[in-house]
């Protein structure tokens, strides 16, 4: 019994995080706080669990996460989205991914992405027929050559999927960057699926260009986003995606018959958590203090690095150290000297090694402190 | 923008349970208890978000889920899943049927179901490229022609579906059903997928057939099961499902990109909750003294019915009252009556009505007479 990815191994995420448990290191790979969330949010979690929140919620997600929702992308994004049918509670920001995919690519649609890539995209292209179009971002900049984009986009071409801030580069596209992806869309059938997840954790003078920022591109978008990662919670698995009601009423025919819906007093809890406005207005510090302090830590080190504009990963460079390929060293690593990481070779075509790891900083202060210390050894 | 599924629209559960909300109809359409689950477990739950179990589960599930899951079964079942790698948690059964269509099913292959049929199999099957061939059972028994099966194998057919106890029609699968589904995918390379949400609901002197019981089934099976119906949670979104490795390692490919994983806490706390053995042992009793009721009540109704074998659904046959589509039927029973439920031409190849409407009984014994009562003066 084949599959219909008979190539595909385990996630990167799981593979390292097992290592790093496996040799007690610190686990600074898979992206996920040490520390927990709001004791306010567990508890009206807990509240909705206690006042009947337990059989199905809307398929859509509860309507008041949704309307919490609503008000705030409206507010915060300047626009206009409509709780009733144009946003859709997901079991994370990966199942919206997988469903947007499943939902519009045909066998022999061609998908253009940028290279390192969040390595749920490929898998979901490939299982749907699609073909998947990467366009390589150059190391250390990771930076868009949007003439290459213009070059290959066909009359094949379904989607485009973009991710800002980005995975795992920790780069953001500039306003420049959207407004060329908002060009080179218009006047096509070019569905675009925005990933934000870590739209909240963008640091220094940098602005969050979402997708539904821009009129024409709004029109063709899913933008993504994750509680998450905003809400310090990996493990409850509440993500959403908002688009124009005419794709969502797509999404929505497979996302019925995928999930169904969410669990229900989490969406419940989150909602009622929300009434308190602008939860998230602390992250870009409270991730910046995180990024600061990291870098400052290991700025003696033998890796270079560029500080990180987004998400809660910081890419190093260590060329100066070893030739060594990335996954090989990155395992190495993990295992005699207890520190995981990611290596960003797996998010990329033919597996291309630029000598770079990615480290999540989303842990205490304490542990980026040991985390310091190994590497400074190094 | 249309996608793969262009002719799909809205799954009957939620038409009807708006149109139920919409009209303050008694709500017996869709499947969920009007009542809680067991506030021990509740407990448990958030015991488990104020633990620390708040970041991403493995793929697979907590494991110590998983392990209560495989004592469970391999105890009631006699068998022997391993936790480690042949039981996968879910995000409800849904996700669990889902990804194992979306996993093996590639353009052109054929897959068998029994109709009237659980409403997700056809579309996942149709958004794979895959060809529905459809088994009718035939009302009032919904038995199965064994030789109609035999003859509908074809060297394309990549997959069976089965589900026991049988929703919509409470009926069960007898030993000699499974050992002809035994017989007939024997020496071929045919996956069984064998839907068994419902396998603590059956009645009278019928036991679960589970595929696992089957040694040459269980090799080729997935045994896809759910909590949200054990525990009287539908919100809470976690099931499972079983293979034996081979088959579960495909599915994990898909899996794991599809939602990662599933609730952490919610999956902490009943693997809490299963430590205290047998939780399931009374919920036959319970439910049966439920259909007990409600077709008691409703015996000089104008309703026929033979009593349901299993799940927590009865089907009544109308066609002593009115030659109505089904449909219609049930629509006009909910505004001018005030009595939801849903009609079975829906599950049928064709929309073939039979003329028989499924109620769900997992409801208080208050609403069960509020019921009977209207079913009774119609
Ligand atoms: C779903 S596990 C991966 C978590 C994550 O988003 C990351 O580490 O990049
Ligand atoms: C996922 S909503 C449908 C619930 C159910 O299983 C049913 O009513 O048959």
């Amino acid at each position: 019994h084949t599959s219909k990815l008979p190539n595909v191994g385990t996630t990167i995420f799981s593979t390292m995080s097992k290592l790093a448990n496996d040799h007690q290191a610190i686990n600074l790979s898979q992206g996920f706080p040490d520390f927990g969330g709001d004791q306010k949010l567990t508890d009206l979690v807990c509240k909705a669990m206690n006042s009947g929140y337990n059989q199905y919620a809307p398929m859509a997600g509860n309507l008041e996460l949704r309307e919490a929702i609503a008000k705030k992308i409206n507010l915060l994004y300047d626009t206009d989205y409509h709780p009733e049918n144009e946003i859709t509670v997901t079991a994370g920001a990966t199942q919206a991914i997988f469903t947007i995919i499943t939902t519009f690519i045909n066998p022999g649609d061609e998908v253009i992405i940028f290279r390192p890539a969040y390595d749920s995209y490929e898998p979901a292209i490939t299982l749907n027929g699609g073909k998947t179009v990467s366009i390589q971002l150059k190391a250390p900049n990771f930076s868009v050559d949007w003439e290459e984009v213009k070059s290959k986009v066909t009359h094949r071409t379904k989607m485009i999927i973009v991710n800002t801030p980005h995975n795992p580069s920790g780069t953001v596209f500039s306003k420049e960057d959207m407004m060329q992806l908002e060009e080179i869309t218009n006047d096509t059938n070019i569905i675009v699926l925005s990933d934000e997840v870590y739209e909240h954790m963008i640091f220094d003078d940098e602005k969050h260009q979402s997708a539904c920022l821009f009129p024409g591109l709004k029109a063709r978008s899913f933008v993504v986003a994750s509680f998450c990662k905003t809400f310090h919670n990996t493990g409850w698995r509440v993500g959403y995606c908002c688009a124009p009601k005419t794709l969502m009423d797509e999404f929505m025919k497979v996302h019925q018959f995928n999930v169904f819906c969410i669990h229900h007093p989490t969406q419940k809890g989150i909602a009622d958590y929300m009434q308190e406005p602008n939860h998230y207005l602390g992250l870009p510090a409270f991730y910046q203090q995180k990024r600061d302090l990291f870098l400052s830590l290991i700025k003696d080190s033998r890796f270079k690095f560029t500080a990180s504009k987004g998400t809660y990963f910081q890419v190093l460079d260590y060329s100066e150290i070893t030739q060594e390929y990335d996954l090989d060293f990155a395992k190495r690593l993990t295992m005699e000297s207890g520190i995981a990481s990611i290596p960003l070779s797996v998010f990329n075509s033919n597996n291309l090694d630029n000598k770079v790891l990615r480290f999540c900083f989303a842990k205490e202060d304490d542990t980026l402190k040991r985390a310091a210390d190994v590497l400074n050894g190094i």
